[in-house]
C-alpha cells in the first residue's frame, strides 16, 4: 500500500485532533507532511513531536518564533495565513484535511484543489460561500473532494453503488441542540454558557454556537445542495435528538438508506481518509437495545430561524449564502464575547441578507470583498440591534 | 428497454398479489408469462383474464378442470405439483418469482435456477432446508437470485457498492410480533385468532404465526446466512415494533447502513424485480415526524424460544435447519387446526432437532425424504405434546 501524504489545515481543532487519532491508527497508510494551527503554539508543539511533519505552519506570528526556537530542525516552521496556503501546494502533499473554522477555510482550501489535491473537507464554509466555485474547480482538476461532516459522510455512504439520478430527498438530521425543548420566551436570556453546551456532539465554539441557532444546519443544507447536486426543496432537515442516524438518502422507489452510528467524528474522518475502503477500527459500537429510542420532529424554524434564513440564501443563490455566512460569523462572535443576546444572531444576519442585492457569476475576490463588507455592516448593524433590545 | 417475462408461483398468494400490482406499474418492463396457484380458482382466474399469461398452474386437479372450461383458449391451463417445476423452466420466462410458502417451494425454485432462470425469492424455506445446495446451483448456473423479504432486501441495498469484506455485522430488524409484550404465563392460553393478529404486516397465516412465535426471525437468520455469507454469530436480531428500519449491515470501520421506509411489500418486491434500477413508484413515503419515535430492543429467547432454536440449528449445519423448518411446519398447522397450544409450536421442534443425527451433504432427494421423515414424527410427537398439556 502507498503511504498518503496528509496535510492538515487547523490539526489543534477538535476535527484535527480526531484526524491525528485516526492517523495513527494506520502508519501504513498514512504519513503527516504539514500541521497547521492559528495560536495554539504548545499543542502544535507536542504534534510536531509526536508526527514530525515535513512543514509546521502557526499562522501567529510571534508564537512561530518561538516555535522556531524550540524546533529540532527537521520540521520547517512557517507562519502567517499565506503560509497555508503554500503549504497545501507542495509536492509532499496527497491529500488536504482542511479543518479550520469559517471564511478563513476558503483559501487554501480552493489552493489545494487548484494544485491537484484531493480534500478531506470539513471546514463547512468553504462550500457555503462558493459552492459553486469550489465544484467547479474540483471537476476542472479532477480531484476528490470528500466531506468530513458525519452528516455529508453519511449522505455519500447512503449514496454509494447508487444511480444519483435516484435520489428523490436528502434527510439531514439535526440533535436540535442545547434548546431544543426551550420554550421561545427564554430565548433572549441563553447564556453563553448554555449554549456551548451541546448535548450530543464535543465541537469547537464557532461549530458549537451554530449548532444551537441551528445554523449549522442550514450550513449543511447549504453544502448538500453543492457536493450532491440536490435542490434546496429536495433536502429536508429532520430532528433526531439522539444523533444516531447521521443522515438519509430517499430513492425515487420510496426506500431510504440511512448511515448510523454512535456520535463520534474519528469513524467519518476515517471514511473520508481511507474510502472506498473501511479499514478495521475499534471506535465504540452501537448498541441499539441499550439506545432503547430514536426520536424524531420537525425542525420550529419560528424558534430557529437561522434555518429559515439558510434555505432562504440557498434559494436566492449568488452571492447569498456569502452574506449569510459572514454576517453569522460575527454575530456568533458578538454573542461569544457577550456583546449580543441570542436571538440577535439571526437578527443581524436576516437584516444583512434583506439589505443584500444577489449578484451572479463572483469570483474569488469578489467573494473576499463581499466577506469584508458584510463583516464590517454586521458590526455596525449590532449597534443598533443592540441597542434595541 | 427489453421486457422480462415473469413466472409467479403462488401469484393468489399475498406477495404474489403484491408482485402483480408492481408489474402492472411498468408495463414497459414486465410480461406476465405464467401464474401459479395451489387452489384458489376463482382468484387465479381473474388474474388469467387481467394478465393473460401463457400458462397457469392450479395445482388443484379439480379446480383446474373447472377453470379450462372457463378459459378462453389463450392460455394453457395445468394442474399438479409438477406443473410448477414445467413452467419455471420454459423459455418464455426470465425471472421467477418463488412466493409458494413452506418446503413446497424448494423444488420449484431449484428447477427454475437449474433451468437458468433469474430468481426473486420470497419463499424463506428453500434457503433455510437447502442453503448449500442452493446457492451452489446458483453459482454454477451463473443466475442471480435476489431477496423479496423486507429484511434481505435492506441488507441487500446496504451492501450496493460495498465490499462484503468490509462486513462486520447483520443487524436483522423484528417486528417482535402480538406478543411481544405478553408476559410469559399468558403463552399457554393464546388463541389462534389472536396469534393471527400480526400489529405492523399483513400477510398470510404460516408467516404470520412463524411471527408470533419468531421463528420467521429465525428462518431468515438462516436465509441470511445463505445469502450473504456471513457466519451466525455475526447476524444479530434487534426488535424494532415500528418495522420502519427493515434490515442493517455494520462495517469494519464502525459505520452502520441501514435501509428504512414505510412497511410495504410492493417495495423490496419492486426493488428485487427492477434491481439495479430503482424506478419511480408512488408508494407511501415515510414521515419522520410524524412517526415520532423508533423503538429498539433485545429478542427474549425465553418467551421466544424459537429464535434461539433456528441460531442452534443453523450452528449445527447440515440437514439441523431441515427438520427445524419440517417441524416447524407440522407445528404451525396444527396450532391453526386448534390441535396444539401456541408453546407447544417450539417444544415439537425442539424435540424434532433434539432427535436429530445432522448429516452432512444431503442432496435434494434426501432433503425430501427427510422432511417427510420428520414430518410424521413431529405429528406423532404431538399427540405426547397434547397429552401432557
Amino acid at each position: 500500500m502507498t503511504r498518503r501524504n496528509i496535510a492538515i489545515l487547523g490539526s489543534t481543532g477538535s476535527i484535527g485532533r480526531s484526524t491525528l487519532e485516526v492517523v495513527s491508527r494506520f502508519p501504513d497508510r498514512f504519513r503527516v507532511t504539514s500541521l497547521t494551527a492559528n495560536a495554539s503554539a504548545a499543542l502544535l508543539r507536542e504534534q510536531i513531536a509526536r508526527f514530525r511533519p515535513h512543514t509546521a505552519v502557526l499562522v501567529d506570528e510571534e508564537g512561530a518564533r518561538a516555535l522556531r526556537g524550540t524546533a529540532d530542525g527537521s520540521t520547517e516552521i512557517l507562519s502567517g495565513a499565506a503560509a497555508l496556503e503554500e503549504v497545501v501546494s507542495r509536492p509532499d502533499v496527497d491529500v488536504v484535511v482542511s479543518a479550520l473554522v469559517g471564511f478563513a477555510g476558503l483559501r487554501p482550501t480552493l489552493r489545494a484543489i487548484e494544485a491537484g489535491k484531493d480534500v478531506a473537507l470539513a471546514n463547512k464554509e468553504t462550500l457555503v460561500v462558493a459552492g459553486e466555485l469550489v465544484m467547479e474547480r474540483v471537476r476542472r482538476k479532477g480531484v476528490t473532494l470528500l466531506p468530513v461532516d458525519s452528516e455529508h459522510s453519511a449522505i455519500l455512504q447512503c449514496l454509494r453503488g447508487e444511480d444519483p439520478a435516484q435520489v428523490t430527498r436528502l434527510y439531514l438530521t439535526a440533535s436540535g441542540g442545547p434548546f431544543l425543548r426551550l420554550p421561545p420566551e427564554h430565548f433572549a436570556s441563553i447564556t453563553v454558557e448554555e449554549a456551548l453546551a451541546h448535548p450530543t456532539w464535543k465541537m469547537g465554539s464557532k461549530i458549537t454556537i451554530d449548532s444551537a441557532t441551528m445554523m449549522n444546519k442550514g450550513l449543511e443544507v447549504i453544502e448538500a445542495h453543492w457536493l450532491f447536486g440536490v435542490h434546496a426543496s429536495s433536502i429536508e432537515v429532520v430532528v433526531h435528538p439522539q444523533s444516531v442516524i447521521h443522515s438519509m438518502v430517499e430513492f425515487a422507489d420510496g426506500s431510504i438508506k440511512a448511515q448510523l452510528g454512535v456520535p463520534d467524528m474519528k469513524i467519518p474522518i476515517q471514511y473520508a481518509l481511507c474510502y472506498p475502503e473501511r479499514p478495521a477500527a475499534d471506535h465504540a459500537r452501537m448498541d441499539f437495545a441499550r439506545l432503547g429510542s430514536m426520536t424524531f420532529l420537525e425542525p420550529d424554524t419560528d424558534r430557529f430561524p437561522c434555518l429559515g434564513l439558510a434555505y432562504r440564501a440557498l434559494e436566492l443563490g449568488g452571492t447569498a449564502p456569502a452574506v449569510l455566512n459572514a454576517a453569522n460569523e460575527v454575530a456568533v462572535r458578538l454573542f461569544l464575547e457577550g456583546r449580543i443576546p441570542f436571538p440577535a444572531i439571526h437578527e443581524l444576519i436576516g437584516e444583512a441578507l434583506g439589505a443584500h442585492r444577489v449578484r451572479r457569476d463572483a469570483g474569488l475576490d469578489d467573494l473576499i470583498a463581499l466577506d469584508a463588507e458584510t463583516r464590517r455592516s454586521a458590526e455596525r448593524s449590532s449597534v443598533r440591534t443592540l441597542s434595541s433590545h
